[in-house]
Formats: C-alpha cells, sequence, structure tokens
C-alpha cells in the first residue's frame, strides 16, 4: 500500500480552498493536507491542518503537491517554492500576468506544472472526444451552445473556447452560442451534424466540488511525475 | 358514419401539393379530393382526381375546403372563389401583400379561414405549451434555440418567432439561438430556467410529410365551422 | 401593500423545515414566520422565531396557514389545529395512513389544504403541459424516461407516475423507463412520438430547494382560499 | 489524381443496394460501379450500369471492392469470387451461419474484409468515443438509452449492444432502457454520471441514406489494404 499524497493548500480560505480540504479529508488514504495557507488564519490548526499565513510560506513543512487557487499577487512565491522544493505545482489562480505565464513555462523545465481554468473531469474528457470527433468526422458542422447563470459576463464561455479550439486543432469550424438562465452551474453542448445523422456530447456540471474533485485527482497524479507542462486530460485514468 | 370531405387543392404540382394528395388519398374515408388545379395539368385525371389549370379554377366541382399552397400572384381567385361559394380556405401560401392580407381579414367575417406559416401540429402544440409555461413560471428565463439545415437564411426561424411571441405573450423576454448545420429538418427548443430547476420544451421534425399532414388535419376541422380567423392552435383535438 | 402571509412551520428541525425557515426568512415581505414547532426545540427562539415543542402546538400563535414536513404519527394534531383555527393547511407528510387521508378530505370540506408529494412549481407545470399534449396528440406514442440519484430505491418515481396519471387522463397509453445514476436531484422526460415529429417535454431539478420554494408559493396562496383539496396545479400563477 | 475505385455492387435491387447505386453514381471521381448483382435483372443495363444475374456473378469485370447486402444464402460465392480474385470485401447480410463466419475470419487472411451490422460512421465514432470515456472515468455510472420505430422487434438494439460492449471493454458496466415509439429512425444516449457532473453522448439517424453512405466510405478506404478483419471504426478519418 502506497502512503498518501502530502499537499500543501494555498488559498485555503477561499471557496476552492475550503472545498479542496474538505474533500481531501474525506479521502485519508490518498491524500495527507500537510498544511493550509490563508492571508490571516483564525487559528494555528483546524480540523486538525497545521495553518500558516502567507508570510510564512517558506516555512511549509514537506509536500509532494502544492493546489494553488489564490490570486496572481500571491502567485510568484508560490512558484519559486515549488521549484526550490522541487515539487510538483497545481494551479488555478486566473489572472496571471505575461511574466507570470512566462516564469510558469520556465519552471515547467524543472517540475511537473498544471494550470488550467477548469478542473472537471468531464470537461477534460469531453476536450478529448470532441477532438477525436472532428478528426474523424471531417465536413461535418460543429456547433458549441453552453448555458450558465445570469451572473456570468463572458461568452462565450472559457470551456466552450477550450472546447472549440480542441475541435478546430482537428480541422473543423466551429459556431458558439451562449445562453445565460437561472443558477445554472455549468453546461456545453458540442454537436457534430453530417447529412441524415448527428452526434452530440454534452457534459452538464451540478455541483462546483467537481473542480476541487479534479484538482485533487491531477494533484494525486502529478507528485512524481517528469518535469513538463500538463493538462487535466493529460493525467487522465 | 360522415361522409368524407370533400378538398379541392390548389398549387397541386408542389412539393406540398404532391404531398397533400398523396396523404389524402390514403385516407380515403376522411378525404375525398374533388379536384387537383395547377398551372399546366399534365392530364385530365391523374390518380382518379380530376385535374384542372388555374385559369379554370371557377369551374371547379362542389367542394368543402378548399387547400392552398401557391404562390402570392394566384391567390385572390381562390380567396374569392371560397367566398362566392361559402367555403373554408385553408392557405399557406407565404409572401402574400398587405392588401391580400386585408382581403383575407375581411373575408374570415364571411367564411372560416386559416393561413399558417408552419402546419405541424407538434408546433402548434408546443406553441400552446409555451404560453401556459410562461404564464405559469412568470420570473423564469426563457431562451429558444432552432436548430436547421444550412440552406436556410432567415433566423430566428419564423416558427421560433411564433413560439417567442406565444412565450411574450404571457410576459416571458425572450433569447434567441440559431444553428444552421447539415440536412437537419427543424428542430425548436423553448427552454425555462428557474432557481434549482428548469423546463425544457422541445418540437423535432424528421420528415416534410408533417406539414401536408396538418393541413389535411386542420382542413377536415375547418369545413363547416362559423366564419373566422383560426389559428392551426383553434383546431387540436 | 398586502400584509405578510403568517405561517407556522411543522417539522421545523427536518431538511424540509430548514429550508422553509432559510427561505422565508428571505422574504419578509410576503412571510412571517410565527413559529416553528419541532420535537425537542434546542431554544425558545432561533434567528428570531419562536420555537415550540410539538406538546406546545395548541398554545401557538394566530396564523394564516400552517405548513408541515414531518411524520405520520405527528400529523392527526396539525390537522386538527388547523380545523379549530379555521386556516390553511399545507402538507408534504408522507405515510400518512387510509384514516388519516380520510380524515384529510374530510377536514377540505372546511378548511384549503393541500397535500403533494412534489412541490416543484417546474414539475406542476410540467403535468399541466402533460395533459394538455396528451389531449391535443391522441395516437401519439408517449414515453416517460426519469433519472435518479442511486439512493433512490422506487421505480418509476413518484413523480413520473403523476405525470402519466396526467397523460393518461388524457387516453394516453404510457411507457416507463428509469436511470439511476450519480447523484442526479431528479429528471423526467416525458416524450410524445408521431410520425415525423416528435414533442419532449423534460423538467430538470438541480436543487433540493426547489421543493421548500414551491411549498412557500402555495402557502402563499392558498391561505385565505375557499374550503377544498387544492393540488399544486391549482395554485400555478 | 487518383482513379476512382471499381465497385461491385452484391443485393441491387435491395433498398440498400438501390440507396448505394444512387449515392456512388454521385460521386463519379471517387465510385465507378462497374457491375450490379441481383437475382433478376430487369435489364442489361440501367443508368449506365451494367446488371448481372446471382448465377453470373463469376463473369463480373475486374473491381476492387464487393459491396454486398443481400441474404445469407447468396453469401457463399460472393466470399469465394473476392478471395479467388484477391479483392475486398464490404459486407452488411445479416443472418450468416456459424459456417459462413468462420469462412469469412479464414478469408481475412488472405484478403481485406468488412462486416457489419451498423455502417453509419456517427455510430462507428461513437463507439469509439464511448470506450475513451469509459477508461477515463472509472466509477462513472453508464446508461444507455436507445429509441426507435414501433416496427423494431428487438431490444435493445444491435447498436446498443455494440456500444455498450465498447463502455464494457473498459470497464464499465452498463445498463440499457429501449423505447420503441413513432417512426424514429434510431438515437441511441450513453450517458456516464459521477458526482456533481454527467456525460451524455448522443446518435441520432434520421436518414437511412447513412448506411449506404458509411458502406461507401469503407469501400473506398477498405480496397488496397493488408487482409485482415476490419470494423467501421478502423476505417475512420
Amino acid at each position: 500500500m502506497t502512503s498518501p499524497v502530502r499537499i500543501l493548500i494555498h488559498g485555503a480560505s477561499g471557496r476552492m480552498g475550503q472545498a479542496l480540504l474538505r474533500l481531501a479529508a474525506a479521502q485519508p488514504e490518498t491524500f495527507e493536507v500537510v498544511g493550509a495557507v490563508s492571508r490571516k488564519p483564525a487559528q494555528r490548526v483546524i480540523d486538525g491542518v497545521p495553518q500558516f499565513a502567507a508570510s510564512e510560506l517558506n516555512g511549509a513543512p514537506a509536500f509532494d503537491v502544492l493546489v494553488d487557487f489564490s490570486l496572481p499577487e500571491a502567485f510568484d512565491p508560490v512558484l519559486a517554492l515549488c521549484v526550490q522544493r522541487d515539487t510538483a505545482l497545481v494551479s488555478g489562480t486566473t489572472g496571471l500576468s505575461e511574466a507570470q505565464l512566462a516564469a510558469m513555462r520556465s519552471a515547467a523545465q524543472k517540475i511537473p506544472l498544471l494550470w488550467a481554468s477548469n478542473f472537471s473531469l468531464g470537461v477534460a474528457v469531453l476536450a478529448e472526444l470532441v477532438e477525436r470527433a472532428a478528426s474523424a468526422l471531417p465536413g461535418w458542422d460543429c456547433d458549441i451552445v453552453e448555458a450558465h447563470h445570469t451572473q456570468k459576463k463572458d461568452a462565450p464561455s472559457g470551456t466552450a473556447l477550450t472546447l472549440g479550439q480542441a475541435a478546430e486543432s482537428a480541422g473543423a469550424a466551429v459556431h458558439y452560442a451562449s445562453l445565460r438562465a437561472g443558477d445554472i452551474v455549468g453546461e456545453h453542448l458540442v454537436q457534430f451534424t453530417g447529412l441524415g445523422e448527428r452526434i452530440e456530447l454534452v457534459h452538464r456540471a451540478t455541483n462546483r466540488d467537481i473542480f476541487a474533485r479534479g484538482a485533487l485527482h491531477v494533484a494525486a497524479r502529478l507528485a512524481g511525475k517528469p518535469p513538463g507542462s500538463y493538462r487535466v486530460r493529460d493525467l487522465l485514468d
């Protein structure tokens, strides 16, 4: 029996951080959360997990993978720590600058690193299926319809664009449509239409926990991998 | 047992006319086609049905309802004949002028008359359901997504707009999206989204015969009705 | 401006009771929760709402409608109180005995009363649409497919059977299929298939709050209605 | 520019044979139909294609691939001819005996050979996607729902079982549901359900031409391949 993957969670007080802590605690054979880093921890230990302030980051205990869902201004020391300790990094922090993205690419030559905007395993699988379908069905029309809650500002969604790029990489021309309605967590339909037949590939998210669950999935598989820049798709079973 | 409804078909050589003749012939207990009017009939009788040129329209035998799918330039004598004979008129001729629409409204005071752009019974039922759903679910978001073959130029489809008006008449604000792909005959989704739940009302057409079938359905029910302007919805079972 | 509806919640410590309290508190202009009844209240007042033990039920303050989601063994005094006070009763308590059902029918001659197994407004609307579609589309095939989480034991779901009865009351013969998968909250598809066309009527639930929201919706509308036995469908807008 | 693939069509008078002739004639740069074999040809040449009776099979002109949609009793000489001429064979003839299946496996050591029950390219793509999804999503529930016209006797459909085997080969346990309604040509939904998310993979057929189109697709690609037993999936782009 293998020992659990040691995880350091950065951004522990945010919505994703809280979900990560809750879901990792439910799988003690797979994950050991060695520390939770947030701006101002309320206590030194919460639910058995040692808490650290951002300023204490470099004193964090040994870990196999750092999982980071925080803000761009806190990102640089996170990346530096992983390189220094030679550990894996999983990050879903959005809004990184060009310089930060370049630093990430450079770090990927030394450590295994995964950055993604959507950690749902289902979406990662769908992207792979979309690419395969597009390459096998040249000449079929490709439409992507996505639906999200009314608070979502950008359209098409980043995930729709990712799926579209998967289709385009295999030669399809993609048409997008976006619906904004109610409190829909997120739905994506990729439709390939030929003559007399049609394929519809759909992903429906009903619970935001899937993003934390997917981040833990890739964290467990990224630890110990060779250096490089990984996608969620690369770490599916 | 009642005697069959006597039908005169105008525009008999067109795609709809041919489908009407074929489907009416398959229901001899319900329909008796007393004549088929086209520009230049190839023979005097085809498959047992007397053929008439447009110029012979006024000499057509007695009928209960005239079913017209032809062109605007041939419409005026058709309307005049129905008023003169005091019979019902079902028409799906598109591109009528303002004057012709006014003449139709005026004729509807004397004869039962139905004009529609879509004769599918399913679409008519859907329009009724959409109106009811919109009135029962105030505050829910309403989206209409329609898909048709790539040859279709207008978007949203006329049917999507009709469904949207049904929703709007009950207070909904409607958002439209259109897909043009492959050889899709016609699909319409009307989606009402609330918090934590959603209703999807869908119509899928796979065969153009449904339009001729619907036209015969309303023809059988319009004959003998009081004068007035009817919709397909008004003649559902 | 009208004054809020005064609600007494019975079964306040259960999942539905807690959701009712939370959602009613968010609409202070519409609802005033005058009391919460549970087996053993932890405090006399919680979040501003007076708490009562079941044994104190008869001493509850004046209310317009009692909303009951509890257990059969606690039901009789609830029904008696509403009749005695001449108030409305909304109940979703399941497992009532024949005698209790008979008592409810009898009470409905004196007070407005609504009992339901599913309080989703969307499902109530769908049932109405299904009945209408079935009556307008005689001869079309009717299939119901429902999907729920793997913990659900009964199949087809009670809601599927209710929808099926709506179709059957209009003459349709219904075929059922059930899926049990993942953590699906509840989905129902009612499909009417003709020749060359098809109507699909779908309800998707993604959040259990819809049941509490629907119960509050009908509670607000039932208060002050004439005596009788009501369905959720009867109190839609 | 390559010369067209020379095709001999066996079973030319059947529904598939007629569709093959019509669709091949529309792509003269890709296909040259060198002959059409049927029980009793009405003429020696129809639409420019030489006609042969089954008894004249061995005198057929040179071809690259034989496409056979006929009956088991006519199959043996077809297989023998392809082996003798060292050409490819595409067959969709159903009801073959165990001995015929064994002869086919043996012949596949000498010629490229493809037998399938469903020649839709979309279905072949879907089977590949299903296998990939099942392997990438261990532990997710897998349900297959198929819908066909009311004349279809077997359930689940052969295609549903093929899709199910693709999922099972990757470790999934599959649950099936079947609908028989109206004149639905054929629809298959393969659904993978996890916690909080779901993938739906759908194929919809609206026109039977897709089977002939798929048979021509594989015929063009099978000609010239090494000996072996191929699936439609193996000849996708």
